[in-house]
């Protein structure tokens, strides 16, 4: 994978969590993640199609999800339901959104949203579209964006 | 979500079987999945963008998945490794491909195949595009294709 798509999710991450959520996420050093290694809890995906065609997922444990739905919502869902899988779904548009703007030239166009809810599930990848991994922690916790982009 | 969209996925899904595979399908009942019940351990997904968005998602068995391996790559994987990830994900591209060819007017394009392994494993649609389950059952063993685009 072109490592020049790596940074726009990045910034793109660090932008959504700060302006939507008022929460400022510290970067830790992206690496390259051991075959069907688990994620978090709940995943949002989003699959991006134009001039390459790649996913995007924000991986998050349920506590941490649980806390961006309450600040998105101004109230706490009791459990993880179908409002946190919308806020958290929504949160992994935004974040390709704010992606895809920093891509023009690739001309993306977005897919639906899907999240992932599970432990010790393992979300793999195409072996021609090995993704990267980007750790970020914040005072709410840790969350991993994971970009799969075909080279 | 418009039940004109799910016919093509079924005849799709068979199609690709019967061709790629040698494989009957038996089409079961179609059904609106209860909120967040379980697929199987391994969920082959794949979007879609066009004038419509969406995305299709294959679920079968471990055993399922190795079987269908097995007949793609003519040896059998000894566990649920990179290569049964490549021919799940395959499968499950075919299958929306052929879809997309019946589904012209829609002008849509497939976004990268990513394949969901874990038990207990729950994938979730956003509320807006509740999916529609089609189960088919077959010599190699039970299989769930779900479709969820925008109304």
């Amino acid at each position: 994978m072109n490592a020049d798509y790596i940074n726009p999710f990045l910034l793109s991450t660090v932008d959504v969590f700060q302006q939507m959520l008022g929460l400022e996420l510290v970067r830790e050093a992206p690496f390259i993640r051991k075959e069907f290694a688990s994620q978090y809890e709940v995943t949002g995906m989003i699959g991006m199609t134009g001039k390459t065609t790649g996913t995007v997922a924000v991986s998050l444990p349920c506590e941490m999800a649980l806390a961006i739905t309450e600040k998105l919502l101004g109230e706490r869902p009791p459990e993880v339901n179908a409002q946190v899988v919308d806020a958290i779904g929504e949160v992994t548009n935004m974040i390709a959104g704010a992606a895809k703007a920093r891509l023009e030239h690739l001309q993306l166009s977005l897919g639906l949203p899907t999240v992932i809810l599970g432990c010790s599930t393992r979300i793999a990848f195409p072996s021609r579209a090995t993704p990267i991994s980007i750790p970020f922690r914040s005072s709410l916790g840790p969350l991993v964006i994971e970009v799969g982009i075909l080279a």
